[in-house]
């Protein structure tokens, strides 16, 4: 529970205000913050693999490795890279929605549920590795992509 | 140091054999390797804005987000994204240098290096996050950045 109460009070304080770095130009911002998704997406694709699909052999420290990078992009403090004018509507090689900038409390809900559902993936691959377990918690990860997609994502 | 074995032998286990996804494709292995260094220097960035450059106030929970970021990506199994056919002489989207497939040993050696330090970053942040520490062991992955590059990237 403390370590969860970590992560959320530091989702929390990345989500609002406090810098991280210099400011970046609006480009590097979409480029970095689709670099993040595609870099957990593809060990959310080794969880798939090996825990759902098992087309690849089970493995409890890749699965573990995976959860690392899932919960480090999750916990990264991503709302940094959605500064004003990173939206489609200013921007070609995005798909946020502009309105993104008018719910912040939804973004701020989906930001907390990324990084609670991926905290605990990690969680869930620490603590022994269950296969089912992990595909549970897998699952879970995957809604609260879902619910930030379906919010603020075009299709 | 259990821990730092740990990783070393995840490490070890990911750029030798093990398949950890389904195979990809090369642009996919290509675009995702990128995405992975990406998110790691952006991460990089806020702990040299923080605890080098100082234009950003140091914030510990940062640090540490940073770090678990960098050492998820060192210990992520990238071997798996340079597979056969992803260097610059069949692509044009990357600057990998066709020896990276001539020298294993060499290949090997550089990613263990981003591992230990990566992880070992991760540990000093986590420890305390002490400013000086930190900046010491961020020159130090820096270094392991550089020797993969001098190695195997193109100018």
């Amino acid at each position: 529970m403390r370590k969860s109460g970590f992560y959320l009070a530091l989702a929390l304080s990345l989500v609002t205000a406090a810098p991280v770095v210099a400011q970046m130009d609006v480009e590097d911002q979409i480029n970095t913050r689709q670099s993040a998704f595609t870099f957990a997406a593809w060990n959310m694709g080794k969880i798939k693999s090996q825990a759902i699909d098992g087309d690849v052999a089970y493995n409890e420290q890749q699965m573990l490795a995976a959860a690392n990078a899932i919960a480090s992009v999750a916990n990264s403090g991503l709302g940094a890279l959605f500064g004003p004018g990173t939206a489609m509507d200013k921007n070609d090689d995005t798909r946020l929605k502009p309105e993104f900038f008018d719910k912040p409390e939804k973004a701020r809900e989906v930001a907390i549920g990324f990084a609670q559902a991926a905290t605990k993936l990690q969680e869930v691959a620490a603590n022994g590795g269950d296969k089912a377990a992990l595909a549970a918690q897998f699952s879970e990860v995957g809604k609260s992509c879902k619910a930030c997609h379906d919010a603020f994502r075009a299709e």
